[in-house]
């Protein structure tokens, strides 16, 4: 059994976008990434900080915009503004959003060619259709992870539980794009242990503390685990009980230290896409 | 066993669209749909009369838009124009394209609002998104089939056989919506009878006639059948092999009439959809 290091696949990333940045910014172009953030909220207070001293390491410029408690029509004017600025490469807004504001709504103020977490329903369309687009950062961890580890794709059995427009479609469409055959799974799925057990690869994405146990996963099973699920103790842990599924599976990503490390550097990576376009 | 009849859900559709345009016209709109054709293709030819013919009889007016063979330059400024015409409700571009285009560069030229048959990437990223949006008529007839029939489709097993822009994907994405647990099968899927066996609702999009036989589906299962493959003698034959799974299943769309004037219904109830937003 595997437990998928995702701090070490962040760093080999990361070094790889640091020496991207180098030449782009010899050349004159300083890769910026605008941070709105629309609400006062701790835990993304927190995530913020980490992704800037990450970006810092890798010299690329992180600019944060505090809105406080936005209105709707603040937020998405100030996404707008981003959007045209010349000296911002990638945008990215933080969730949770203010109240009655969806992220869909936010997204389209976006520019595609700066959405480099695929905020903009527009990227999702441009990836379903096959097209050039950013996806967002966590989907595309999750076949990085994959991709990274060697696993074969083409044809392979892969189910997705979970549905979310940023983490559940967008990863189930790259996977298909992957020529992997895809089952996306959800609340409404009836006997989900008979669609999961059927999977070579099974990615976890629900956003319940350890719902999937070892009698969800098939013998030598690879599972990717994007939950990050707060505990009362104030620990976090993924959707997949990964002591259960340990002397099940071949490989599983742990939480923390699996997906999430991957998501930052693949941002950060797309910030550098964007800013070489 | 039932034979699904296409024609009379499109019918009862069609009745419904009529009744919808008396008052819009009485109100001074005539619903418009553009049809653009920009090969000279026999097949095509055919189908834009059939459509027109269709229309005519729902007094929808139909403005077909002959550009013969033409450049990629020619057929955009010819969409854009359309977009920009406020005399026209919905717009259609025919295949084959010419050439050297593809249907992504051409529906990018489609105004989503008039996007009646969902050829822009953007109408497909709103509909995976959950916003509103056209989706391509033929996937949206599968749904609707589903629906006239009654066949429950809440955490219902669908396996899409197909992964096209226009049918395979659109398709899997409105049944995810009706909260299905959708596998979406194609060409390097292995075994792919051991996933189609598995489907309380099989639809076959693939595009080879007769490909899906007794031994794919399971006793009772429902399958939408949306190929219309030609054959040497002049007929049209779905993907499914209609009487090798008869015995075996408890429904089956025919190839002609049954998927077909669905979806043309479908694209004339977006039109006046479309007219009356």
């Amino acid at each position: 059994m595997t437990l998928i290091d995702g701090r070490a696949i962040s760093k080999a990333i990361l070094e790889a976008v640091t020496a991207d940045v180098a030449p782009l910014r010899a050349a004159g172009t300083t890769p910026t990434l605008a941070i709105v953030v629309p609400t006062d909220d701790e835990a993304t207070a927190w995530y913020v900080r980490s992704i800037a001293r990450t970006a810092a390491k890798a010299e690329i410029v992180v600019r944060q915009i505090d809105l406080h408690e936005a209105t709707a029509d603040e937020l998405t004017a100030e996404l707008d503004a981003l959007s045209a600025d010349e000296g911002v490469h990638g945008i990215i807004c933080q969730t949770p959003l203010p109240k009655g504001v969806t992220l869909d709504q936010v997204g389209q103020h976006i520019a595609v060619a700066k959405d480099v977490d695929g905020a903009n329903p527009q990227s999702l369309g441009r990836l379903a259709a096959g097209l050039p687009a950013f996806a967002p950062a966590t989907a595309q961890a999750v076949v990085e992870i994959l991709q990274r580890e060697q696993v074969p794709l083409s044809g392979t059995d892969v189910v997705v539980v979970g549905r979310s427009n940023v983490v559940g479609k967008p990863a189930a469409l790259l996977l298909l794009a992957e020529n992997a055959t895809v089952t996306i799974c959800h609340s409404r799925t009836r006997d989900l242990a008979t669609h999961t057990r059927q999977a070579d690869v099974l990615v976890a994405a629900v956003g319940r503390a350890r719902m999937l146990g070892a009698e969800h996963v098939k013998p030598g099973a690879i599972v990717i685990d994007v939950g990050t699920n707060p505990t009362e103790d104030g620990q976090l842990v993924g959707d997949v009980d990964t002591e259960a599924v340990e002397p099940v599976v071949s490989a599983v990503t742990p939480v923390p230290g699996g997906v999430g490390p991957v998501t930052t550097a693949l941002l950060l990576r797309n910030v550098v896409a964007a800013a070489r376009a």
